[in-house]
């Protein structure tokens, strides 16, 4: 096993209090003490050790043991959710994984409490969950769009809270990123998408509607990160324009996350010398 | 693009007729034309083009392509169904696949046909699904361990031919792999586990006992793969003694299985020059 590699993760935790999103460097490399140059090896090296933990997590499944985790990923469109997901997620054993993409809501689901498929979709024991965008469009998108009534805003922010305590409770552990990109660079990243017609389908008219919207949206990421930056669950500012640094981040919180688990290898439950009689013992024709 | 690896996948499909499993080398390299020294190279090398052909399909949804793949993973105890994903899936997007594992049916599973918890499982247009084990095991565990009668056993032979001709109708491509490993080589994967205690929860004294039942596991096999080697979806031999040309070969089968489906990049359908301008107008306090 390498050592551990230098990301002092505990820099993206958003401490609690009011939250200023303009204080926060969208371009830091906080916590990490490399260059660009070494991201490639450093995400790599990374890698072996959290994909040792995941397959430690899954492992444990087989002898009951209920703990999983939820890696929940909110930004602004292309602040690279997806890329994260590619990326980082793609460092362990699809097997674990349990994506989820939320897109605007169904009729079905507008039926039902907001969070009824938010609770449809998520992971089982031994499972790492992500969930691109989330339960936390009902306070974003439902705020800034005025899809809601503010008595019923004020009302989610406490259920989302209550929510995510219910599900630590029952062995969830939950991880909170927020993808904290500058508007500059998001108009560069629409503007790439545009000029290559390869990625002509990652874009949509409507994301320019929400660019449009941009301050109303960072009001409303402000506020919900306050509400809801509570200790079962604190929320972590990734700064993401620069994309290597988001990936290492994202990947290296994911990995001490894993660690503080404590997952040992499970023991064998059954008599390991008579099986390997057994074994010996089988005859084939 | 780097050029194509050399492996040649025509040599793992299984030629229609009787089928003898004993006539075909466990440990063969056959369609590759490296090295055990070459495959991480070559397993790269493919990776990247399987992860382009694989984001051009799932962008392809978005245009309304309902195309998809089912890979079915068959194999005996330790064959590596679970390794080739790791190692061959671990290659594309993790967004886009769609694992699943299936076990001894459960008893609500019981009590319906034997296809209908297969079919809940499909995979969702853009999709590459993912079977480890199948309902090829209603027809292998099935017959070995005797749990239906012999007429139902030959419905089932005729219902998977018809199912999976509807698949592919309904724009599932379907590619089916036995992973095909000796017997001694299962006998030696087995005894590893035994001998390290992090790997005793990979165990299962079970595996044992379906060990013992090895030549009736290969008769059924041998039956099952000719009966549902029809041309729509046909059987693939991969040779399993040799865990890196296992995962070579399972990787250049959907490398190449994607890259006869055609799958162009989605053409924009907005006006690039409008958005570009309304882009360029949007004003961010």
């Amino acid at each position: 096993m390498t050592p551990p590699e230098p990301f002092d993760t505990s820099v993206l935790r958003l401490p609690e209090g009011p939250v200023r999103l303009s204080e926060h460097d969208t371009a830091a490399t906080v916590g990490y003490s490399g260059e660009k140059a070494d991201a490639e090896a450093s995400l790599a090296a990374i890698g072996v050790e959290l994909a040792d933990l995941q397959e430690r997590l899954w492992a444990r499944r087989t002898v009951g043991d209920e703990r999983r985790v939820l890696l929940v990923l909110q930004g602004m469109d292309t602040s690279g959710k997806g890329g994260v997901i590619r990326k980082a997620l793609g460092l362990v054993d699809p097997q674990g994984l349990q994506i989820t993409a939320f897109k605007a809501p169904t009729e079905e689901e507008l039926q039902h409490d907001f969070l009824w498929r938010i609770r449809k979709a998520l992971p089982v024991p031994g499972h790492i969950g992500v969930f691109d965008r989330s339960h936390y469009e009902d306070v974003l998108a439902a705020r800034v769009r005025g899809l809601v009534d503010p008595e019923e805003l004020e009302r989610r922010y406490d259920a989302i809270v209550e929510f995510e305590r219910e599900l630590v409770h029952q062995g969830v552990t939950v991880v909170k990123c927020f993808l904290h990109m500058s508007a500059v660079e998001q108009g560069e990243r629409l503007l790439k998408r545009l000029d290559n017609p390869d990625k002509h389908w990652k874009y949509a008219p409507s994301d320019v509607d929400d660019r449009a919207l941009w301050s109303s949206y960072q009001e409303a990421y402000e506020v919900a990160l306050e509400r809801t930056n509570h200790h079962a669950a604190p929320w972590h500012l990734v700064p993401a324009d620069r994309k290597w640094l988001r990936n290492l981040a994202v990947a290296a919180l994911l990995r001490d996350t894993l660690a503080l688990m404590g997952l040992e290898w499970p023991r064998a439950d059954f008599d390991v010398e008579a099986e390997r009689q057994r074994l010996a013992e089988v005859e084939i024709q």
